[in-house]
C-alpha cells in the first residue's frame, strides 16, 4: 500500500524551494511539499496580493509579485514553475538564467520551439529541468512499468486508456479559456495520459491519428481528443479524454459513485450557469487557491489510503502477452494466468511526493532525472501531434521522441 | 424493455427458409428462427451427416450436403448462409444465380471484390442480399441511434467503443485458425463494432488508422485490433477488441461478474490446453452445434430478459453536444441535462429476430432493406483497412462507404 514514508535518504540536507504561481496548482502540490521532511519552501512568487498574503504567513517565507524577484533571491535553489501555461517557457527560461533548478507544471510549454529554448536555457546554466506533475510519476503507474518490464506477463502488446471526467465543468480563469495560451483538455490533460502511455511504452512514438472536439457554448476551448498513436515498435495505443462530465469514468468502477468533484445534479447548475453567464468563476476559483474556503476539502489532509478512482488519467489496461494490468482500489489487478492478483502498491510516495524526491534527488545528489527536458518535450510532441492531427485531418510523423528512462 | 412480440405483421403469409452450414452460427439463430411464426423452416445443408439428422428430425425439413442442392429445392424462398468465411461469397452467388433471396452472415466476404461480385449476382439477380449478423441489429443500438437522431442531445460529436472477452478461447475448427480464410478477431469481430459504429456516425467514414495484434502462441491468428477512425463529417471514433481473455469488459458493469462463458479457471485451463495440444476442440465445437451438449445452455431457452453485458460488441459511449449514451441493464442510460434516465428498450425484437423481420419484410413486402450489399460492403472495407493500415502502419484513406439508411 501507499505510504507517507518519504524514500529520500532521512538526515540529507533541506533543498530550499521557491513556488511562481500561487493558483490552484500549487494548492494541489504544497501538502506533499510540507508533508516532504528536506525540502524547505523559502518563497513564493505570485501576482495576486491576497495569496502572498496567506503564504508568507502560513510558510513563514519570502514573497514577491513577480519571477525575476523571486529569482534574485539567493536563498532560493530551485523554482516550482505553476504559472498559467504561456508563462512556463519564459519563466523557465529566467529561472534557469538566474541558476535556479527547475520543476515545470505540465504541459511544459504551449509550442516545441518554447520547450527547445527551454532545454538550451537548462543545458546553459547547467540546471536542472524536471517536466513534472503528470500521473506517469504515481506509485500505480511507476508499479505497472515495473511488472510490464519484468517480463513476468510476457511483452506489452497493447495499452488503451480512457477519461470521461468533469474537467471542463471546473473554475477557469480568462486564460485558461484560451487554446492559444494553452486552454482546453489536450493541453492541460493531454500530458496525463501520454506521459503515462510512453512511459510503458518505452517511449518511442512514431506517428500519431487523432482529433479534439470542442461542443460545449459555454466553454471557447476543445474538451474532448481521441487519438490512436503507434510506437516505434509497433505497440498500439488509444487515449480518449471527454472533460463534458456526463458520463464519468468513474461510474464504471464500484468504489467510483459518489467520488466526483461535483454530483450530477451541480454538474448541470454549473452548465447552466456558464451558458447564461451567471457563474462566478473568480470567486469558485479562488476559493481553490491558498487560504480559500475549498481549499482544505480539496486539496489538504486527503491522507494517503483514498482509493484510487479514474478520474484525469481514466481507467488504463495494459495488455501483455500473458495478461492485461489495471489499477485497483489499492493497487493494481493483474489477471495472469494464475488469476487475478490485487498486488498492492510497494513504493513509498504519492504523484506529488514523487516529483519532489526526483527534484531533491537530482539537485543534492546528483541523480538522474526521469522526466528531463527532452522526455517533456516529447510528451509535448504527442500533444500538438494530437492537435495538427485534428486540423489537417492526417496522421502525424513524430521527429522528438526520446526512449524511456532505463531505470524507474 | 425487449418483448418477445413479432412486429412483422401477423397472419402475413410465411417465407420459406432454408439454411446453409449448420454450424456454431446456426446454432445462435435456430431459436429465432423458431420464434418467428412466419418463418417457415424447410430445408438445411450441412457437410456433417450428424447435425443434418439431427436438423431434418428437429424441423422436419428436407436436408442436403450441398448448398447447390438445397438452392434447387423449390420450395425454398431464401437462404440464410452462415457457412464458414471463405464461403460466404461463392454460396451467396450460387443462391442469387438460382433465385434464392439471401441473408449472409458477417463478414460478407473475405475480400471487396468478392463482396463486389455477390452484390452484382444479386442485383442481376433481382434477389434481396441482407449483410447480417452484427450487432448493429440489435435494439439498444437501433434505440440509441433513434436518441441521437431526435436530437434531443445535439449533434452527436464522438463514439468510443472496446471489447475485452475471451473470443480466442472459444472452439475452433481448423479454418477459423487460418487469417487468409477469414479468421480471427477483426474479421470476426470487428464487423460487429464497425457496423454498429456506422449506423450511429451515418455511415460514410473517410479514413481508418489502426493496427491488428497476435500474440498467443496457441493460436495462430490476431487476436486484438485497435483503430481510429473518422467519418466524412469530422465525427471521430475509436474501437478496440481484445479478445485474448484476461480482463473482461463485463467486469466494468456491476451486473456483469460471473457472466462470462468460461470461469477464469476454465479461461487458464483452456490457455494451457491450447499451448499443450491436449484441447479436443472438434469435440468443443461439435457440442456446440445442433443437438450437441452445450447447444440448450449457450443458445436456447435463454429468454428476453437476460441483462446486457459488454461482451462481443463491448462497451460503447456515444457523445452528444449534450449528454452520452451508454448501454445498460435492460436499456440505456441517458446521460443528459435532467439526470442520468434508464432508458427502456421499446422496439419489438432481439438482434437475431430483426434481422429475420428484415428478411420478411424485404422479401413479402419489398420493404427497404438497411443492412443492404453496399453497406455490408462498406464495413467489410473499414475491417480491411484496419489489417492493411497494420500493415503499411498507415492511415488508410476509405472510398467504398454508404450512408447509412435514413429510416430505421
Amino acid at each position: 500500500m501507499a505510504s507517507a514514508t518519504n524514500t529520500a535518504p532521512s538526515g540529507g540536507r533541506k533543498l530550499k524551494l521557491g513556488i511562481v504561481g500561487i493558483g490552484v496548482g500549487a494548492s494541489e502540490i504544497l501538502p506533499a511539499m510540507e508533508a516532504t521532511a528536506n525540502i524547505q519552501m523559502v518563497a513564493g512568487a505570485d501576482v495576486n496580493p491576497r495569496v502572498r498574503d496567506t503564504f508568507r504567513k502560513r510558510y513563514n517565507a519570502q514573497t514577491y509579485d513577480s519571477v525575476e524577484k523571486l529569482c534574485d533571491d539567493r536563498e532560493v535553489e530551485a523554482v516550482w514553475i505553476s504559472t498559467p501555461n504561456k508563462f512556463h517557457a519564459p519563466h523557465t527560461i529566467i529561472a534557469a538564467n538566474r541558476g535556479k533548478h527547475v520543476v515545470v507544471e505540465k504541459p511544459m510549454a504551449i509550442s516545441l520551439s518554447e520547450a527547445e529554448g527551454m532545454i538550451e536555457a537548462a543545458d546553459k546554466n547547467k540546471i536542472k529541468l524536471i517536466c513534472g506533475h503528470t500521473q506517469s510519476f504515481g506509485p500505480h503507474i511507476r508499479t505497472m512499468r515495473r511488472i510490464i518490464r519484468s517480463g513476468e506477463l510476457g511483452r506489452l502488446c497493447a495499452v488503451n486508456v480512457f477519461a470521461y471526467t468533469d474537467w471542463m465543468l471546473r473554475p477557469r480563469t480568462a486564460e485558461e479559456l484560451d487554446v492559444s495560451q494553452g486552454g482546453g483538455v489536450p493541453y492541460r490533460q493531454g500530458p496525463h495520459q501520454i506521459d503515462t502511455l510512453r512511459l510503458l511504452g518505452g517511449g518511442m512514438v512514431r506517428s500519431v491519428r487523432g482529433t479534439t472536439g470542442q461542443w460545449f457554448r459555454g466553454r471557447p476551448i476543445p474538451g474532448y481528443y481521441a487519438a490512436f498513436m503507434e510506437f516505434a515498435d509497433g505497440t498500439p495505443a488509444t487515449l480518449v479524454h471527454n472533460g463534458y462530465g456526463y458520463f464519468l469514468a468513474s461510474e464504471l468502477v464500484p468504489w467510483g459513485t459518489n467520488r466526483s468533484r461535483y454530483t450530477y445534479e451541480e454538474r448541470a447548475a454549473i452548465r447552466k450557469q456558464l451558458l447564461d453567464g451567471t457563474r462566478n468563476e473568480n470567486e469558485d476559483k479562488d476559493a481553490m487557491r491558498i487560504g480559500g474556503a475549498q481549499e482544505g476539502q480539496l486539496f489538504r489532509n486527503r491522507g494517503e489510503r483514498r482509493p484510487w478512482v479514474p478520474n484525469d488519467l481514466g481507467i488504463l489496461i495494459a495488455s501483455c502477452e500473458r495478461g492485461d494490468i489495471r489499477q485497483s482500489q489499492h493497487g493494481l489487478y493483474v489477471h495472469g494466468d494464475d488469476g487475478v492478483k490485487d498486488v498492492p502498491i510497494v513504493e513509498g510516495s504519492t504523484s506529488r511526493r514523487a516529483e519532489l524526491e526526483e527534484l531533491y534527488n537530482a539537485v543534492v545528489l546528483d541523480r538522474p532525472i526521469r522526466h528531463t527536458g527532452p522526455w517533456g518535450m516529447a510528451t509535448l510532441e504527442v500533444c500538438l501531434a494530437i492537435m495538427q492531427s485534428a486540423k489537417k485531418r492526417k496522421e502525424i510523423m513524430l521527429s522528438h521522441q526520446v526512449p524511456a528512462p532505463e531505470e524507474d
